[in-house]
């Protein structure tokens, strides 16, 4: 971890961003709420909820009593573009689209966390999802996996934050691709907790179907795919597959992304971490382990942190490559704050410096 | 533990009871399932449900396929009663009482796992829930819990299984009540692993909500109060009023029920522990432990088993005793086969010997 | 919750503490690091260790990293008072005593985490645990429950950290003991997450044990209860006897208390809530539910909040009071830092602003 | 699942085996106790234990009370020998090998759950573990997979139980190793519940260190990859090497092995589906799953099943196997009772039909 600045003081007068959060009671909005409540440079202005319009957000989440306690609005485009300065919008896709075009057009700056934004290419989102309704937006969005485009973050009107499994992987994966070090089909055996799927009421998602019990879901075919292939292919100036195959963990919070990598020429792991030293020179949440050490995701939960771990297995011929992230900070959240402070010339890490909660 | 009396094999020419689920893929019912499709003297001949006709029971849970891979079909009464002797009923109450008359008046003895039939009063029965529309039958119905009320078990036309909470409270007090030795009202704070909510989609039980989380709920106000007067007052043959808090505790499965009660005299813990023995004498899966021993709900889970533990405070002049059961094998599933095992003459332990699942 | 206080930028001219974390890497002493390490008026000095010395803190635990890096020493007196003004000791009990006496005679102020001087009778102590070396400085200590001794933590030279159950419990029956509207025994139901036996390798304390398992543990013989006695007694100004039940929850952190209290006259819950708010009036840290209302453990979780919901059983004749913590944060290390805030005349929240990881 | 066959009844004047389980309080021990105690041919005569000699295993256990209430012996082998026909030893790996090597020369049959007799070369053995002292022996153990070796384990002297995560893997990978159709290396991600590690006081299995965490540990040096590698190579008749990546999943039971495989031609699912279906014909815990539908752990718990699922990813070009097991059952002390059967004649399910633990 490389220094992660003296903590600044917000001098009381400079201005404060206003800021929405649309979606404000689903997990990631609610993150959105924990983090930015105690962030120097944000003034919480507007909450929306479809579910629990009327109530205190205190009320639906009683941990946030006297910290924030906002009346939950309707997403009502015009009223709440008239009272801020940046939206952060955490809808479920295809219901993101149509609030994110409208609040570009009004001016506003938008952070989007769904997966609306996400892929460039509309045939793209099409195959994956259904036909896109807004197709030049689409092209200008910058996806905001900040370590890799942190140069077009600060002047981009949208963002759109990347899944939390791409955002394990890509970073993990990054700096060989990169390098285009690697041949051949990466394998991604990517580990989430619960959390990812979001307040669900699915009763597959229930304590008891989920608890003591371990599984895949999604193999090869998750929506998620697409994204990864997209930001390595970038990297590596080519098309690019990968095999994905997700789980659900009985925890929380937290992903563990194992994957298996066919590397062009042996190399010793003394020089691989240099690669990834140099990759990720600027960057405050990326954590290079010594070669040989894994992360585990609890010392990533409730951070913004990435810890990267890997090992050439010489009997195997292949590289490991494991990270651990918080899948609702730096796999949503939390990262979509950093892309904020980067757009507004914040400190990185300004609103992000808490430590994980361990044990 | 006494004796679990010898394992007789089935003689082939012994007729089997032929039995339907209804409800068969609810928590209850799929742990009857499992029960009866290894039950020597039972043919599981009708499986209902409402969510999923058509398909094989071993669709919906996996773990059966070559087991039992009945259809399930659509809950029927006439189709039902023409092809069994018992039914087993575990639907959600208010739903059960209909079901259930017709299926008594068709002539088919009857266990309902529901609420429907545990309250004597229809007066108390529409307090607690609604009015009801069969309140002679109500009137007939036994409670089956059978260490209580194993006379009457053989003859009933409708034993209605207790509620889970109330199955490990009044076991525990049972043998205080009957001996007329407590005074002054009786605190049960009770602890329910999350199976005891039944298969739900209920945000609040989704696993996100309800792991690394613990909560009292219906303080003071919940449905099983009644039940356990009503079960304690006629051991006392007084009118009893108890104190009953339920606990969610993130886990599946069990219940443990700590009881703060106010003996009528001080009385040695070895009397104490002769007055439990001598009231269980008879009962194959009750285990008194020794004074000052405590149970956990992992011994009991998985099986029929009911494990009691007490000590007296001397310095607070209370008896604690705390019971531990499998909310859906004795306080459920395996409570209702135990009652049919009285209805046909069949040893009480037929079907139930299996040991709990430790570690 | 009321109003946290503005945060106020530190001055960087203002002089920081120089403390210690003697027992750095227990759960408790962790904790303290990881709430200290940002905190804007400490600068952390020496941490010790048993197990570790040699290794920087950041590699027992990886979350730290960037954040503290300082090796582990010895817990060598002299050595720790020449770099410090204020020594946190987290220590198993025993063992913290002799540190503790000669960091004082040493002239520096002492938090103590363990249990050696929290009760004030030396023969107490004796009974409970062994002789006390130090009965003088025992006598001399304040009990650390900040909102109840709030006017004496300021001039302490040694502040003694209530044990989590003493914190959960008394916060939430000292409004009734002082208004002396308590009559009988108490019954206190305590259900503690795994982390409040600290960091261990005891069997009995392994995944494998706990997980979907609950129990019982130590029942009306824990160590904890004359610390509850102590309290409720001196604010009742009588002998109180309490009968306390821990149990163990397969989750990590949180205590939720279930308290049973006769109390000696029926009081409108509006009063009874009037009651409790006036006697937090001046307490940042603690949430009053509206009557009825009961909190859950996760609202508290990495928090240094204790919210109490409370509700009159008419049926019973008894008031229910529920309270929730962190057992790491307001049971020990939260708790530890509130009252040094106190003690050099920060704002009370300072370093404690973080708000409950929730899900 | 194929025919379980017909439970028959055990004649009463057939002989039962007598069995001495050496090493009965650890958890793979305590599960064979589970299951013999109900074998029908089965007479429990010996249970050893080093930490609780004198002891009643239900003391130990209390959810064996009533079943089986044997003292705990010290494992003495000339004792041991004397009461028996054959031992399950269920030692840590190193402590077996004595024993295993005195019993087969007093003439006892023995089935060795620890890793001592289960690679055929010497060498290999030393390579991972230390000198073997018992080479002749090492040679002639017979491994104890039991779909894979059924013709050799009926006259078997020694049977070595495999491991729980080759018992998984290889299931899964069988049928295509033996119709050598595997090119490259084969990816094996496997992710076990904590009772794998055994009955343990290690920290890092602790429920705080290990719940809400996922990791991965012993990458690619994990002592169960030659195990793997010599079943696979035997099957493929050449020299296997696998990447093998076991993690560690919070919860108790099962293990789940998702499995990355290069084959040599496209081969239609249907095909597939063919080829698994005729290579388990015989086997009635293998559970063949439909392409693209893939198992969970939980539908396995407790039971001595064994799942597969597949699908090829037509986009990547490889085959994705996932298994799934109970790792104490299948991957312990069931396969060890299958083993059993095998050996004396008995229906390979005797003792094996219960259902597993759902939910």
């Amino acid at each position: 971890m490389k220094s992660l600045g003296k903590k600044t003081a917000p001098n009381s007068t400079e201005a404060k961003v206003r800021v929405a959060v649309v979606g404000a009671t689903g997990y990631a909005g609610v993150e959105l709420v924990r983090i930015l409540a105690r962030h120097p440079r944000v003034k919480l202005a507007v909450l929306t909820s479809q579910q629990f319009v009327g109530k205190r957000v205190s009320e639906v989440y009683p941990s946030l009593a006297g910290r924030c306690d906002l009346v939950l609005q309707e997403a009502r485009v015009e009223k709440i573009a008239s009272q801020i300065g940046l939206a952060f919008t955490a809808l479920p896709h295809g219901a993101s689209m149509d609030v994110v075009a409208r609040l570009v057009e009004d001016g506003k700056r938008v952070i989007d966390l769904s997966a609306d934004f996400r892929l460039h290419e509309p045939e793209t989102y099409r195959q994956w999802y259904r036909p896109h309704q807004a197709p030049r937006l689409l092209r200008e969005a910058v996806y905001g996996l900040t370590e890799i485009h942190r140069d077009r973050i600060p002047k981009a009107r949208l963002v759109a934050t990347p899944g939390c499994y791409p955002t394990g992987a890509v970073l993990g994966l990054a700096p060989l691709f990169a390098a285009k070090m690697v041949q051949d089909t990466v394998v991604i055996d990517a580990k989430s907790g619960v959390t990812g799927a979001g307040r669900s009421s699915a009763v597959e998602l229930s304590f008891s179907e989920v608890n003591e019990n371990f599984k895949a879901y999604q193999v090869g075919v998750h929506r998620h795919t697409p994204e990864i292939e997209q930001e390595l292919g970038e990297l590596a100036q080519r098309s690019i597959t990968v095999l994905f195959t997700p789980h659900l963990v009985p925890m929380s919070r937290g992903i563990l992304s194992t994957m298996y990598v066919d590397i062009r020429k042996s190399m010793g792991e003394g020089k691989l971490t240099k690669l990834y030293q140099d990759f990720y020179r600027q960057a405050p949440f990326i954590r290079i382990l010594a070669p040989g050490c894994f992360p585990e995701t609890k010392e990533t939960r409730g951070s913004n942190d990435c810890a990267i771990g890997f090992r050439y297995d010489s009997r195997a011929g292949r590289l490991v490559v494991i990270t651990a992230i918080d899948n609702l900070v730096k796999g949503a959240a939390g990262q979509a704050v950093q892309n904020m402070n980067l757009m507004y010339g914040f400190p990185e890490v300004e609103g992000l410096r808490g430590l994980a909660l361990v044990p």
